[in-house]
C-alpha cells in the first residue's frame, strides 16, 4: 500500500513535517524497549542535557512530550497561567490565530495584538500595553517567533528590550515551532521564559514530541498556576526526573532514538553553522522569487523568514492550483495558502536537514508549475538567480575536504 | 549508540511496549510526508472504518489522537464530563489508581470503589450504588477492563447487565489499554459508551497513538460536557472528518503507515484468532507459574488476564531483582511490580504479536532467574508443563498448510 | 560511522549504482530466512517469470546470480564457449574494453572491431567479417547495447539483420546492464542469445544479483560448451529448477524481496512508461549540455544513450575537478571520465527510479559547478532548457489524476 | 506480499542464513552510494585491516568478493592451483563433497580422503600420503574446518603439524564458512595459505560476501597458478589495492556497511567471548540432545562442532519431517538432513549473534516437534538440561553491570 506512488523521490517542501534524513530513519529503524530498564533513563538524561543547547539556556527545564505543536502550546500556557488570566499575543497569521483560538478556549482572557497577514507582531502597541499597564495585570505575553503560515520572523530580542523597558514581570512564552534549530534562539539571553517545538519542523523527525523548555520563573509559576492539566502537567515531569525514572507515562523509543541521532547531525554540523545553512537557502529562494518576478507576502525584510517563504501570486492565479499540480505533476509537495491568504500564497519550506541541490530541484519545480498556471515565468530564471548566489557562498562540505 | 547491546535479541516480555513485527517496522521505515496532500486524508479515512473492527463497533467514532494512553485518558473523560461530575471508579491495581488521581485532577466528584490488589472490580458494590442512584448523580462509570499491574480483567457484560437492570443512564467509560485487539472487546455490544487503548500494547506499534472510540450517547454528551480541553478535544476532529482533512493538527504519517500494517496484520491473522493465540499462550504462562509453585496475584480465575500475568514470589524474595537480573543476564524484559504490589510481583507480558517459541525462551529464562535469586525451582518444570499443553493446542500456520 | 555526511540527500548521478527507491529500500528491510524452507522457492518461481517481462523473453530461461555485472560476463561466455572459439567483440568504450579483456583471458579468440570512443559499434565491418565467414569460425558476436563510458547506445535490431541477412549461427550474446528495464530491450524479436543485466542499474536495487537470460539456443549451446566453470555454470541451476529448489547455493534473501519490489515498481508504472521517461530525462540532460555550449561525447544522434550523457569539457578544463567539486561541495555524485576520456569527460547518470525534479537538481549542481571550475556558463541556461522540455511533456502521476 | 507469516518472530536456527542482528539490520538500510567517490575506498581501506582480525592473521591479504561460499571456493582454488595439480581433500559430509565436485570439475586431480559421515577428516591418510610423497606432487590440502552437513569439526591445528612433521610444502586451503568468527581460527599460527567464509553465516550478514584470506605464500602461488580466472582473480583487487582504488568492480555498499556493523559488534564482545558464547550454547543444545535421548550424528567429542549440531533420529522417525513441522506449526527453521543422511539427522544451528533464550526457545520447539512425529519425549527435559548448564555458566551482559 503506497498512496504516494510515482517514480523518484517525493519532494517535500512543505514548512513541516520535513524531510528526515537516513541517520534519522535509521535510528528509528527498531523494536521498541522497556522503558523502565536502566537504559532508556540514561538515555533520556543526556537527551535532556542535549535538548538545552538548541534553545540556547542553562538555566531551562526541558520536557519532551509525547505531543504535537498544539500540546505543546497547551502546555505551555495551562503550566504557567491560571482561567482569567490576561496575555498579550500577537495574531499576524493562521498559527498564531489558532493559537489565540485556544487561549480563549483555556479561559484566558486575551488581548490580541492583530497585523496584516505578512506584517510582523506590533510591538509598539505591545509597548504602549506594557506602559499602561502598572498594576501588572498582563500576566504573559505570547508570541509565535515565527509564523509559519506568512513567512514572518519576529523580534524576539526587542520584545525582551520592551519587557525590561517597562520592567514588566510578564512571562514571555514563545512558539519556536517553525523556528528553533533553524533561526538562531537565545532563550537565557532573551529571557524567555517558556519556548517550544515540535519534531517535525526543523529537528528534522517525524511528528510525535512536543519540547517544551521552561525558565526557572516559568516552573515557579507552574506551582500556583491553576489551569486544569494532567497530561501536560510540568509537575509529573519533575517529580520523575527527581526519582531518575524520567517518564510519567510510556515514551515512544524510536523519537528518543531519532532525537538523539537528530541532535547528532545538528551539533556535529554546528548550530551556528545549521542557521547559516538556512539563511543561505532561504536568500536563494527569495531571489528565485524575484527573478521570477512574484512578491514575498512578507512585508519588510525584518521580517524575512528563514524557515518559509510565503510567496505572493497575481490575482488571476489560484495559489492551490499551484500545489496541486505540483504534486500531481511533479510530485512535489509545497505548502498551501492557508484561511486569509487561500489562493493568494504558495509556501516554500526551506527548513530541517536540507541542501543546496535539492532546494534548485524544488525552484525548477515551481517554475516548470507556475508555466502550467499560465504565468509567464522565463524558465530558468529563478533557478539560475538562486545559483548565482548559492555558487558563491555554498561552503565545501567539511568532511570532505 | 546502543543503550541495550548484548549479543542477540532483546525479549522484551513487559506488559507494553511490545515487540513490534517486521511487516510494521518497514512499513514505518520511510520519509515524513505532506498530511494536507490527498493522500494522507485518504489513508486516514480508511484507517477510521478499520479501526471500528477492533472496537467491535460500527456505531462508534474513532479519534486516533497523537499522545499516550494517559492522554487518551483525559480526552475520554474531558469530552464528555464536566467539573464536579459525580463519576464511579474502580481502584484495583496500579493503572486504575493513576486513572483515578487523573480524574481527581480533573476535578470530577469521584466515588472510589475499591478492591484488594489481585481482585477485579466489586460489581457488587457498584450495584447498589446504582439502585441507591435514582436520582441519577452518577454521571460515569470509569473502568479498566485488564488492570497491567495486578494481570486482572473485568467482566465488563456484567457492568453492562447492572446498567442496564437499574436502567441508569450513566457513561460507561473504559480503559482497553491492555485489552483491546488481545481480549474480546464488544463495544456495541456491551453498550460501551468510550473505550480506548494505546498503540505500543495489543497493536505492537510504538507508542504515540491514543485511541479513543465514542458512542453516539458520549459524541452527545460531549456537546455540553464543561471540560476544558483544546488538545485533546473531539470537536476539532469532528470538523475537519467532515470537512474530509481529517487531522487537526499534524499526525505522525509513520504510525499511520504502522496502524495500516498492524490492523493488516490483525485481519489477516483474524481477531478471533488473535483472541485465541492470547489466551493459549497466556494459559500455557499460568501452567508454567504453577510448575514452578508460584501463585498468580490474580485471586480467582474469572479474573485471569490473558494478556499479563503477576506473579507472586514468596517473601523471603524480591521480585525486582528477579526483573534486574532477567536483564542484566538473560537479555529478558519483565514488569516490574508496582506500587502496593512492589517487590512481591514480577509480570510477564503476553500480549500482542507473539508466537509460542517466543514465549517458552521468556519462560525459560524466568526460571533460570528464578534459581539466580535463591528460590529452589525444578528447571524445565514450567517449560514442560507450558509446552505439555501448547503441544496439544498450538494450530499449524494457516498460510503454511 | 558516516562517510557521506554533510547536510540533506545525497544526489547520486553516477550511471550505477542508482538511487534505491524507497518501497525496495523498506523490502530489504528484513531478517534472513532460510532459502531451503518452502517459502523462497515459491517466492524464486515467480521471480524468475516476471524478470523475463524485463528482457521481453518467452523462450528464455533467466538466472540470478548472486554476483556483478563482471560475473553475469562470465557467465554468459563460460557456459556458451569453449577455449579458443573465435567471437567477434566491439571496442567502443571502457566497459566493452574490459568485457575484451575478459573474454581474452577466458582464452577465447577474439576479433576485435574497435570504432573511436564516442562513436557506436562498427557494424559495417561486422557485415563484412560475417560475409567472409562462410565456414562459421565465429561463434558469437558479443556486444553493449549500451557503453556507459561514453554514453552510446547500440542498435540491436541492425546486428540481428545482419546476422539473418547472411543467415550466421553465430550467438548473439548481449551485455544490457546499463540498459535493460532503461531502454526497450527484445530479446525474442532480436533474436538475442544470452542477455545480462546487473541489479544495481536500471533495476534500482544494491549490487548483487547478475541477470542473465539465456535463449533455447545458448541453453543448447551450454550442454556443449568447454570453458571451465562451476560457480557460474547454468548446469547446476538448471538441476535444481527441475528439482523445484530453484537455489544451487546461498542466495541473498534481501536482494530477492529487493527484486519484487523493484519489479513490481517497474510494471505497476508500465515498461513503457518507464522506457519513456528515461527517454524524457535523457531529452532534457541533452538539452541542458547544449545550453552550456558543451558537447556530447557521443558523436551521433542515432547512438544517444538514454541512460547516461557523457559531456565533453574544454581542453582548458579537467573534467574529474568537475567531479571532485561536485562531490565535496554539493554532495552531487557525478561519473568519472574513465581511460581515454579520462579527464575530458564527466558523465550524468540518468537511470533508474528517478524524476523530474531529481534530475533538474543535479543539472542545476552541474552548473553550479561549471561555474566553479572557470568555465563561462550562464547559470540558468541549462535547466531552463531542460525546464522548457520537461514542463511540455511531463505526464501527470496516474495515481493522483 | 510476505511468504513467512505467521504471528511473532521466525525462529532461525538453520546453520545459515542466521539471524542479523538489529544494528546491521539498521546500518544497511540505506540507498545505493558512489563506490568511486573518496567515502568508499576509505571504508574499505579499514574494513580489509579489521577482517584480517578474524583470520588471525597480521601476513595475510584479505579479498572481499561479492560472491557465495561456492565462489569463495572457487576463488581460493583457481588462484592458487593448476588445472591437473592433485590435491588431497577430505570427505566428510555433504559441504565437503561438494567442494570436491567443485575440485574435479576445476580439473584438478582430487585425492579424496573419505571418512564415514559424522566422523571427522582421517588425518592417519593424510600423513600417510604425505609420507610417500616426496616428490610433492600434492599441491595442496583442502580441508572443512567445519562440516556443516554433520556438525563436525577438523583439528587444523593438527593439520599444520602434520605437514610440519613431513616438512611438505603443500598450500593449506580451508573452508572455514560454518567455523570463521564462531570457532577459534588462527590464520598465522596454523599457517594456513587461503581461508576464506560467507558474510551470512557467524557474521550474521545477508548473503553476498565471500571473503577469502591468502598468506603470502598462496599470493606467491597465485602468480603462476594457471587456473582461467576472471572474476575470482585475486590479481585484479591487488591492483586496485595499489591503486587506493579498491574495487574492481563495483561492491555491494550495504554490505560494507553491514560489514562493518557486523565487526564492530564481534569486536565489542571480544572474539573470545564471541567464541565463548558458542561453545556455551552448543554445549546446552548437546546436553539437550542427551535428555531426549537422542545422538550426536557426530561421533567423538573431539569432533563436536559449536556452531552446528546434527541430531540422528530414530529409524522409524523422518528427520525430514520434523523439519517441516517445526517450520509449519511453531515458525522454526531448523536444517534437513542432506544427502547421505537425509531423514536421518536434523540439524541445529547455533552460530552468529544469538543469546541464551533464543536458544532455549528453539530447544522446547524442538521438544514439541519431537512429541509431534511420535517420538517420546519427556516435555522440559531439553530444556531443562540446557538450563542447568546454561544457568551456572551464563555472565552478566558488560554493559549492563
Amino acid at each position: 500500500m503506497d498512496y504516494v506512488n510515482g517514480p523518484g523521490r517525493n519532494h517535500l517542501f512543505v514548512p513541516g513535517p520535513v524531510n528526515i534524513p537516513d541517520q534519522i530513519i535509521r535510528a528509528m529503524n527498531r523494536n521498541n524497549e522497556d522503558y523502565r530498564s536502566p537504559a532508556i533513563p540514561a538515555m533520556t538524561k543526556i537527551l535532556l542535557e542535549d535538548v538545552k543547547k538548541i534553545f540556547k539556556t542553562e538555566s531551562g527545564t526541558p520536557f519532551l512530550i509525547p505531543t504535537t505543536g498544539t500540546g505543546a502550546w497547551e502546555s505551555a500556557l495551562t503550566n504557567t497561567l491560571s482561567p482569567g488570566d490576561r496575555i498579550v499575543s500577537f495574531l499576524i497569521g493562521q498559527f498564531s490565530l489558532l493559537w489565540i483560538d485556544q487561549q480563549q478556549r483555556l479561559n484566558f482572557n486575551v488581548d490580541v495584538i492583530e497585523s496584516e497577514w505578512g506584517q510582523g507582531a506590533n510591538l509598539d502597541i505591545l509597548a504602549s500595553k506594557l506602559a499602561e499597564d502598572t498594576a501588572h495585570t498582563i500576566k504573559a505575553i505570547c508570541i509565535v517567533h515565527n509564523e509559519t503560515a506568512t513567512g514572518v520572523t519576529n523580534n524576539l530580542a526587542t520584545v525582551r528590550k520592551i519587557l525590561d523597558h517597562y520592567n514588566h514581570p510578564a512571562l514571555f512564552v514563545v512558539d519556536g515551532v517553525s523556528s528553533i534549530c533553524a533561526l538562531d534562539f537565545r532563550m537565557d539571553e532573551w529571557g524567555v521564559d517558556v519556548a517550544l517545538t515540535g519534531s517535525q519542523k526543523a529537528l528534522s523527525l517525524p511528528t510525535g514530541i512536543g519540547i517544551v523548555c521552561a525558565s526557572p520563573k516559568a516552573l515557579e509559576a507552574s506551582k500556583t498556576a491553576k489551569s486544569v492539566r494532567v497530561f501536560f502537567d510540568w509537575k509529573d515531569y519533575l517529580k520523575v526526573y527527581k526519582l531518575g525514572t524520567y517518564w510519567p507515562y510510556t515514551p515512544s523509543i524510536h523519537l528518543l532514538y531519532g532525537l538523539r541521532a537528530a541532535l547528532d547531525l545538528i551539533f556535529e554540523e554546528g548550530l551556528e553553522n545549521v542557521f547559516a545553512r538556512h539563511a543561505r537557502l532561504a536568500k536563494a529562494t527569495r531571489l528565485a522569487m524575484e527573478a521570477w518576478g512574484l512578491k514575498n507576502c512578507t512585508q519588510k525584510e525584518e521580517w524575512y523568514s528563514d524557515t518559509v517563504t510565503a510567496v505572493l501570486v497575481p490575482p488571476n492565479i489560484d495559489s492551490s492550483e499551484i500545489v496541486r499540480r505540483a504534486w500531481k505533476r511533479y510530485n512535489l509537495s509545497l505548502g498551501l495558502g492557508l484561511n486569509k491568504v487561500a489562493g493568494k500564497v504558495f509556501r516554500i519550506g526551506h527548513l530541517g536537514n536540507l541542501n543546496e541541490l535539492q532546494l534548485l530541484g524544488c525552484l525548477a519545480g515551481v517554475e516548470m508549475v507556475l508555466k502550467d498556471v499560465g504565468y509567464p515565468v522565463k524558465l530558468g530564471s529563478g533557478v539560475g538567480a538562486a545559483c548565482a548566489y548559492l555558487q558563491n557562498t555554498t561552503p565545501l562540505i567539511p568532511s570532505r575536504i
